[in-house]
C-alpha cells in the first residue's frame, strides 16, 4: 500500500459514490415529474425516466463518450473512447476511466431527464425513445465537448462551467423549450381567448420527496465533479451549492407569500432546484455570499421565466424552461460576474464575462435547433404526438396498459368498497391508554 | 500528494457525503409527517419543512453558527464565527471550515424539523417561519454551544453526547412539546369528557418511506460526528445504531402485538425512531449489549410517553414528543448508566451520570422555555393559531392555495371518471402467456 | 497519522457507507412490494420489511454471523462469532470487525426481504416473524458459509460470487418459489379453468420510486462488496452493474413493447432489477460486453420466467422468483461463461463452470428446502395462511389495526367531503401573471 494507490483509491471511491447520488436524482426527476403530471400520466412520465436511464447510458456508452472525450478533432468533437475502448490518456485521468465514464453517464441521464418532464402528457413513447438516444449520444456529448472536451473551443476561449450550468442545464432546458413548443400544448392548457389554464400537480408530497432526492444528488453533482477527493474545495463547494438552493427556495416562498398571501409549493419547490441549476456553474469560483445572490435572484427569476413560458403560449407541465433553462442560462453567466478569479464584479475584467456569455448563447441556441431538428427528423419517422384519444384517456392507459393507481380504475372495485366496517384504529387506540 | 492532504481530503468527504446524509433526512421527515398527518394538510406539513431547510440554513449561517461555536464567553455563547467570518483556529478542525459548517447545518435543520411535527395541522405559516429563524439562530446555538462549543459550560462539566440525542433531540422534542401545549391541540383531537381521539395516519406507505430514509441518515449522523474518517470507532458507532434501532422496532411491535394481538406500524416506525434517539448520544460510547438494552427500552418508553402525552392533553400528532424528547433524555443519561468509560453499570463511578442527567435537564427546559417564550412573542406579531375556518379547510387550502392530491379536489372532475374504458391489463396479460 | 491508519479508515468509511446505501434498500422493497400488491395490504408488505430489518439484524447479531463467518467446521458452518464475541483473526479482515459485520447484516437483511415480496397479501404475520429469524439466523449463514465463509465447501471448490447472485439472490428467490407454494395462492389469483388472473399493481409510482432507490443501493451492494476502498476494480463494477442493468431494462421493455405494442411498466422494473442480480455475482469478473449480455438476456430471462411460475400455479405478487430465483440462477452461472479469467467462452475451460453450477443448484435447492421444512414446522405453531375473512378484509385492518391510507376507510368521511369550495391553484395563477 503505497500513497499513490490510496489516492487513487480515494478518488475512485468519491467519484463512484457521487455518481450513485447523481443517479438516484433520476428517482427525484421521476418523482418531481409524476407530482406535477395529471395522475392518468404518471406512469407515461416515470416511463420516460426509466428510458432515459437505460438508453441513455446505451447510447452514451457506445456513442456519446466517445464524441465527448474522446482525441479532440478541431475543437469540435471527440474521436475515440467509444465503447470505453482506445486509449484515453489525453484526459489525464484522476480516477479509472470506468469511473470516470460512471460519473459522466450520471450526468448524460440527468440531462435527457430534463427534457422529459416538458413533453409530459402528451409525448409518444416511441418517439422519446429515439430522442434520448440522439440526445446521449449526439446533442448533449457534442456541445459537452465544446465546454468539457480536452481542446474543446469554448473550454479554449476560457469558458468555465464547473459542474454544468450550461453545459447540462441550459443547454437541455432550451432543448426542452424547443421540444415543448414542437409537441405542443396539452389539450385544455390554453384557451382561444389567450388566457391559461392551470393544470394542478396531481400529488405534491410526491413532488416534493423527488425535491429532496434531488438536493441530496446536488451535493454530488457538484462536489463530486471535482473527480478528486483532494481537491482543497470539496467543502466549499457542497457549502455555496446549499446556500445558493436555501437562498432560492427562500426566495421564491417569499415572492409568492408577499404577493398572493400564499406561500406557492411548486414555486418553491422550483425555487430550490432554480437556485441548485443557477449555482451548478460557479460553486467551485465563487463566495459564499455571491452564492446568497446568485440563489435568491434564481428564485425569482425562475417564477419570472414561468410567466414568460405561459405568454410565449408554451407548455412547460414541470418548468424545466425556467428551471433549468433560465437559471442554467444566468448561473453560467453569473460566473462571469461573481467569479473569485476573473468575475466583472470581483476584479473588474470583462474577458471572463465575454467567455461565459457567448458559451452560454451557444450551448443554449444549440440545444434548442439540435433538439428541434432532431424531432423533425423524428417526426417522419413516427408521430411525436400522441393522438387527441390517447391523451384523454391518460398516456398511461394509452402506451402502458396500465393505471398508476390501478384501484381508481373503472375495471376494478372501487378500494373503499373493499374495506369492511372493521373499527379502524382500534390497536393503537387500546394500547395507547 | 503527502499523507497530510490525504488525511485532510478523506475527512472532508466523510463530513461532506455524511452531511448530505443528513440533508436528506429532512425528506425523511417530509414523509414521515405527511403520512401522519390528514391528506389536507400534507402540503403544508412539507412546506414547514422546507421552511426548516431554507431559513433554518440561512439563519444558521448569520447568526447561529457563531453563536454555537464562536469564541466563547462566559462558557455560555461563542462571539465570531458570523457569516463563517473571522478564525475558527479555537476549534481545531479536522476538516475546512465550511464542510465543518455544512455538516452543523444539517444538525440545526434536523434540530427545528423535530418541532415542525408537533405543531402540524393548525400553526400558523408566517409564525412558524418566525419561529424557525429563532430556533436556528439562537434556540439551538446557544444550548448547542454549552453541550458543544469550545469551553461550553456543560462540556466542561464532563457531559457526553457524542451525536445529539440531549443537544438536538432532548431539545428540540422538549421545544415540541412546548410548541403543541402553545398552539392548543387540533379541533376534534380532545372530546369534553377527557377521552382522545385516534386521527389516523393518512399514508402510511408514505411515513413508513421516510422511516427508511430517516434510518439511512442516521448512519451519517452518528458516524458522521467523528468529523474524522480514520476514527477507528466508525465501524463501532455505525453498529450500535443499527442494533439499537432493530431493539427499539422489535420491542414496540413486540410489545403491541402480545397487548392488542395486532402490531401497530406507527408505533413500529416511532420505536425504530426512538431505539434511534436513544443511542444517539452513546454510540461511540457503549458497547453493542447496552446498544441492545437502550434500543428495546426506548422502544417501550415511547409507547408510554406516547401515551402520558395524551392524558396531558397535549396534541403531538407525530409523537415528537415521546421519540424525541423522551428518548433523547434517556439517551443522554443511558450514557452515564452504560458508558464503557465512566458509566455507573459498567465502572460504579456516579460521576459522568450526575453530569449527564444535569446536562440533559439543562437543555430539556432550555428547550421548552425557550420555545415557549419565542411562541408568545410572535403571537404577539401574528397570531401562531390558524382560525377555525382554515383549520377546518385545510392548511393545504388555507395557506397554500392547493390540495396536495389536486384531482380529488371539488374543482377539477374526480379522477376515475377521466379514465375510459380501456381493458386494463390486457399487455401484461398478453405477454405473460 | 500514517499509511496503515489511513488505508484502515478509508476502508473503514467505504464499508459503512456503502453498507448504509444497502439498507436504504429495504425502503426500495417496501416501496416496490407495497406498490405491486394491492392498497389494503400495503401496510402489512411493509411491516413485513420492517420485521425483515428489525428481526433479521438481530438474528443474525446473536447466531448467524456466527454460523457464517465462524471458524471453520467441515467446510459446512462456522464455530464462533456469535454476537461478535471471540476472534475473528481467520477473516482476515480488511475492516474493523464491526463494519464487516454491519456489511454483512445489510446482506442478510435483503436476502430475507426478497421472500417477503412473495408471499405478500396472505402470509400470517406471526408467522412471519419466526420465518424471519430462522432465516437470518440458519438459512441463509449455512449457505452463505459454504459460498463466502473461509473454507466453505463451495468456495474451496473455486465457485465464484462476488456479491451474491447465487449465496442472496438465487438462495432467496427460491425459498421465495417454496414460501408461495406453501403459502398458496391468493384468492382469486387462479380460476378453476386454469386461467390466471391479473390482480394489478396498486401503485406503480410507489413501486418506481422502490426501484430507483435499489438501483442506488446496488451500486453500494456490488462495489461494496470489495470491501477495500483500494481494490483497483470498484470503478469497473459499478460500471458493469450500471450496464448490465440498462440492458435489462432495456431488453424486457423493448420486449414487451414489440410484442405488444405496449411498454409494460412492471415488466421494465423487474428487466432492470433482473439485470442488476444477474450482474451481481460477476460484476467484478466480466467485462463491459459480457455485462450488456448478461443483462439483456437477463431482461428477458425474467419475462419468461414470470410466465413459467404462473403456470406452475404458483402467486408470486411482486415476481421475486423470477427477478431473484432465476437471475441470481443465471447470474453465477454466467461467471462460468464470461469470467475474463476462466470463463468457457473467454478462455475455453470448463472447470469454472461445472463449480458455479454445481454450486448455484446447491444453493438453490438448500433455499427451497429449507424454507419449505421451516415453514411446514412454524405452521404446526401458527398458521402460516391468514382466514378468508382475513384475506378479503386486508391485512393492514386484520393484522394491523389500520388502513394504509386512512382517508378512503369506511369510518372516515372521504377525502373529497372535506374540501370546501375554494378555488383551487389561484394562488399560483396569480403570481404567474
Amino acid at each position: 500500500m503505497d500513497l499513490q494507490a490510496l489516492s487513487l483509491g480515494m478518488n475512485t471511491i468519491w467519484v463512484v459514490l457521487t455518481a450513485a447520488m447523481i443517479f438516484l436524482m433520476e428517482g427525484g426527476f421521476a418523482l418531481l415529474e409524476a407530482g406535477f403530471v395529471r395522475s392518468k400520466n404518471n406512469v407515461s412520465i416515470i416511463m420516460k425516466v426509466f428510458v432515459d436511464m437505460v438508453f441513455g447510458v446505451l447510447a452514451f456508452f457506445a456513442v456519446g463518450f466517445g464524441i465527448m472525450f474522446g482525441v479532440d478533432k478541431l475543437g469540435l468533437f471527440g474521436t475515440n473512447g467509444f465503447a470505453l475502448q482506445g486509449s484515453l490518456e489525453h484526459l489525464g485521468l484522476s480516477v479509472p476511466s470506468e469511473a470516470f465514464w460512471l460519473f459522466q453517464a450520471a450526468f448524460v441521464v440527468a440531462a435527457i431527464s430534463i427534457v422529459s418532464g416538458a413533453i409530459a402528457e402528451r409525448m409518444n413513447f416511441k418517439a422519446y425513445i429515439l430522442f434520448a438516444v440522439v440526445m446521449a449520444a449526439v446533442i448533449y456529448p457534442l456541445s459537452g465537448h465544446w465546454v468539457w472536451g480536452i481542446d474543446g473551443w469554448l473550454a479554449k476561449l476560457g469558458m468555465k462551467d464547473f459542474a454544468g450550468s450550461a453545459a447540462i442545464h441550459a443547454m437541455a432546458g432550451f432543448a426542452a423549450l424547443a421540444a415543448a413548443r414542437l409537441v405542443g400544448a396539452r389539450i385544455g392548457k390554453f384557451n382561444e381567448d389567450g388566457t391559461v389554464n392551470v393544470i394542478a400537480p396531481s400529488n405534491l408530497p410526491l413532488a416534493a420527496m423527488g425535491t429532496f432526492v434531488l438536493w441530496f444528488g446536488w451535493f454530488g453533482f457538484n462536489a463530486g465533479s471535482t473527480l478528486n477527493a483532494t481537491a482543497s474545495n470539496i467543502g466549499s463547494i457542497a457549502s455555496v451549492t446549499l446556500l445558493a438552493s436555501a437562498a432560492g427556495g427562500a426566495s421564491a416562498m417569499l415572492y409568492t407569500l408577499f404577493k398572493t398571501g400564499k406561500a406557492d409549493p411548486a414555486f418553491t419547490i422550483n425555487g430550490v432546484l432554480a437556485g441548485l441549476v443557477a449555482i451548478t456553474a460557479g460553486c467551485a469560483f465563487v463566495g459564499p455570499f455571491s452564492a446568497l445572490v446568485i440563489g435568491a435572484f434564481a428564485g425569482v427569476l425562475m417564477i419570472w421565466a414561468t410567466g414568460w413560458v405561459d405568454r410565449m403560449k408554451v407548455d412547460d407541465p414541470v418548468g424545466a424552461v425556467a428551471v433549468h433553462g433560465f437559471n442554467g442560462a444566468f448561473g453560467a453567466i453569473a460566473v462571469g460576474l461573481f467569479a473569485i478569479d476573473g468575475g466583472l464584479l470581483t476584479t473588474g475584467g470583462w474577458n471572463l464575462l465575454g467567455a461565459q456569455v457567448l458559451g452560454t448563447v451557444v450551448v443554449s441556441v444549440w440545444g434548442y435547433l439540435a433538439t428541434a431538428g432532431t424531432l423533425k427528423l423524428i417526426d417522419k419517422v413516427v408521430s411525436i404526438r400522441v393522438s387527441v384519444e390517447e391523451e384523454l384517456a391518460g398516456l398511461d392507459l394509452s402506451y402502458h396498459g396500465t393505471a398508476a393507481y390501478s384501484e381508481l380504475n373503472a375495471d376494478m372495485p372501487a378500494f373503499p368498497l373493499e374495506v369492511p366496517q372493521i373499527q379502524q384504529g382500534k390497536g393503537s387506540e387500546a394500547v395507547r391508554v
